[in-house]
């Protein structure tokens, strides 16, 4: 409850708005951080409020550091909750590294995946393309790529709720020749993996056009292919505006127009995307973004939710072993 | 003449339409392609047909097959032409890789650079950033990045008129701790480079925040932003659209604020930010977007103009050499 700019200014009325707005009636929720606080603000049903005082990871510490004075700290204690199985799902706006390094380490990584990665939902022309990783592995292996993939399936299903998600990998273009020998082998494995409906490479206008369901990517060009996303739709807003205040008859103009606007609004609002998961973990881990609101916090909620009642990690663990029994198979018969 | 989409149903037209709009009593135009076809719409004065007749390198060659075939192609023989020292600059829309891989052939990469980058002018809120590359060195070495910054330097005096640009590295976050090996060796170059006011790290959102004057990246990070912003501007555009039609009141407000719509078009069209520099050759040389039309295909006219007109190979040529100048009486003192 503590984390995130603006702390349990966010964090309470956003619980408060997800209880409002969902059938809470088969969930309880644990609370970490400052009890008298906490309590002040939040009369509601099914909380159960855990004491961490003021002991807070804060926004510029260093994952290493953190991890050495993270015990009793807010972030700490919940993730230890879910690990210790006392809980199915953690969410938290506090600092990325931190939470990183804490739920890898306390709930730890599904058997045969090598790290986890930081999966988002962005909206397209269709619908909304599911893409990772977007931070926590900036060198990726092939094998990686195969790992982001399957999580990245197992994402689409629940989320999008599509069966047999078109899974992309992201190139410098769409043909089998582009881009480096890494990205060709990742081809390779993503082709010969079974169960997998890959559609081959795609490109940067591929993740808002549709084209795929799922997009992969190693962590590095995804974060920066997510910021490149946000700077754009924050520059067209800030043009819009300046448009819309040049003359009477602009202002005019938007006041007819502006539920068009407010349909764009929603569209891109990162609030309403909000909620990013940390795949390949043994239990259900939820970033949500350091500046969100009570909106966005709400959101983060309600993906923790979907995802711990889906069979998410059990749907990953086996795919996972079907495809490594594929691979063994395949190698017998050659 | 023969290059892109259009082919000449872009070019003609676009070379007339700068003409008609810049002072062109100092310009000769070296037009390369079907002489019957042109002598028919070029009635222009300043201008020289070659007859290439209807060689031309299609869009699927490519490059290794291109090369051999060039010679006697449009393309071949406009980069010759500037190659040979009987033209300033040339410009195409047609086959980005067979224009590259002939631009570095028989132009020839200046002393000092690796490879020719691929430079963009992209908008931002306060005016305009220069990125490079985008998609001409997937692999990049932190050697390599420093001649970008000072290429990027270049441009940005010639087309921005800023004489000390601030220079941003591409990375995922501004901490001087984020990042990849490459990038932290790269900040050390930048810093101790003489002569650019190196700003340090930047994110995907500083490209339209403008936050720096030139952003640096490999060839593999920028075509993917690069792309990103595009699709992301076509998904804004799309769902705007699907709002104004959506009512009556929204198609009248669309008409009372079409000035507003009017300026963000203008800001956002490719069109007004085509013409793509292969910075780090002997000669100027500009990629027109194969889709362009008349519009764009003048664009690219004026970008090559301007940096013919600049001195702009000199200058590159004296900062790498201040720059080695700069390292060897370093490595002297040492």
């Amino acid at each position: 409850m503590m984390g995130g700019d603006l702390g349990m200014d966010a964090t309470v009325p956003g619980l408060s708005l997800y209880i409002q707005n969902h059938d809470c009636d088969d969930i309880t929720f644990e609370l970490f951080g400052n009890k008298s606080i906490i309590e002040r603000h939040v009369g509601l049903p099914r909380c159960v409020i855990h004491d961490t005082g003021e002991n807070v990871i804060s926004a510029s510490e260093k994952p290493a550091k953190a991890l050495k004075i993270g015990r009793k700290t807010s972030m700490f204690e919940a993730i230890s909750c879910v690990a210790q199985g006392n809980a199915d799902a953690v969410v938290s706006s506090g600092n990325t590294g931190a939470y990183m390094a804490l739920s890898k380490i306390l709930i730890g990584a599904i058997d045969g995946i090598e790290r986890p990665a930081i999966v988002s939902i962005l909206p397209n022309v269709l619908n909304s393309t599911v893409m990772l990783d977007l931070g926590a592995n900036t060198d990726c292996s092939p094998a990686k790529l195969l790992q982001f993939a399957i999580m990245g399936k197992a994402v689409s299903q629940v989320l999008q709720r599509i069966e047999n998600p078109r899974i992309g990998l992201l190139n410098i273009g769409t043909e089998r020749t582009k881009g480096t020998d890494l990205l060709e082998e990742a081809y390779e494995l993503l082709e010969r993996a079974q169960g997998l409906n890959f559609i081959g490479f795609v490109e940067g206008t591929d993740i808002t056009n549709g084209t795929a369901d799922v997009i992969v990517t190693d962590g590095f060009t995804g974060n920066v292919s997510l910021k490149t996303m946000e700077g754009t739709i924050r520059y067209i807003a800030h043009t819009l505006k300046t448009g819309f205040s040049s003359s009477l008859m602009s202002k005019v103009g938007y006041l007819c127009c502006r539920n068009a606007i407010k349909t764009l609004k929603n569209a891109i609002d990162p609030r309403n995307h909000n909620g990013a998961p940390l795949v390949g973990l043994k239990k259900i881990s939820i970033k949500s973004h350091g500046n969100s609101d009570a909106v966005g916090f709400a959101n983060a909620i309600s993906v923790a939710v979907k995802l711990a009642k889906s069979g998410f990690v059990e749907n990953i663990e086996k795919m996972i072993s079907e495809i490594e029994k594929g691979n063994s198979d395949e190698n017998k018969n050659n």
